[in-house]
């Protein structure tokens, strides 16, 4: 029987500190098979979904969204960490566990009225998606499907996205 | 006529500091034809090779690098700054114009013998791809080509890889 998604992730104890389970997707990427199944069933899970753009959050949004956008022939928007992005930008912080992020957008990355998916390899407690929603709302752009590769549901990530639909591939159950 | 590749990148005068031409391709990733395009003409740049992984460098590397390894299915490698990938990893140096950086890989992402492509946005200096392959080799990996979306041919990377098989899509004279 074919080798499922969640079987090509290695799950890490105490990283990036004591207590936490660290979900490493690299061990997916590396495998030719992994990474294929990860872009197929991701680009499963926007099919008949209207749309122009997809987003991705630096940096393993990166990964998992421009072969998505490849494939489908779409445009790919970077989502950046603050002072990276060479044009004119609209920037948002968020909570991180202890402090604050900056992300940034192109102001000329998405036009009004435009359709976006957003793609990301992970959602957790959903800060970092919700800030990205936020920065593509006020260029005027539409958020019509949020997937993730893996969710952490203890962590309630989706309540910072009610009346959205969000998709992953895989939900764990814990934190 | 179809629009070239290079009329998609966006030059932008004097960023990251006064007297750098910066030659932005996230005009080119936030266009569907764009995309495209880039994707495509760097596959053929390795079609015929016989190769088992693409890695690409931290983050523009998995921009590009991803779906050329997902169209060709090849798994991907990836290089990343210090301190980010999950499990053991072994670590290059290299010299930037003020100071260093470092790079690092999983030990376990590449098997003695394997036959690896790198792909990056951007060749400059080569002081990156040349520890991006310093560090597939250390693993026993080889190199058996480098591509680039963009070539600065005035800063001759290529020197610092020398024998090696490199070719970009956009060359430009200059810085």
């Amino acid at each position: 029987m074919a080798k499922k998604l969640e079987e090509y992730v290695t799950t890490i104890p105490d990283f990036p500190k004591p207590g936490i389970l660290f979900r490493d997707i690299t061990s997916v990427l590396q495998d030719a098979d992994g990474l294929q199944l990860a872009v197929d069933q991701l680009t499963d899970l926007v099919k008949g979904v209207d749309f122009d753009l997809v987003a991705g959050p630096e940096s393993r949004g990166f990964i998992f969204g421009t072969p998505v956008a490849y494939r489908l022939h779409k445009g790919f928007v970077l989502v950046r960490k603050k002072g990276k992005l060479p044009r004119e930008t609209i920037t948002e912080k968020y909570d991180l566990e202890y402090g604050q992020a900056e992300i940034e957008i192109h102001k000329d990355a998405i036009k009004p009225g435009q359709k976006v998916v957003l793609v990301d390899d992970l959602i957790a407690t959903g800060g970092s998606a919700r800030a990205a929603v936020n920065l593509i709302e006020r260029l005027g752009g539409q958020v019509v499907k949020l997937i993730f590769v893996m969710e952490l549901a203890g962590l309630e990530g989706r309540k910072k996205l009610e009346g959205y639909d969000v998709e992953s591939l895989i939900v764990y159950p814990g934190k």
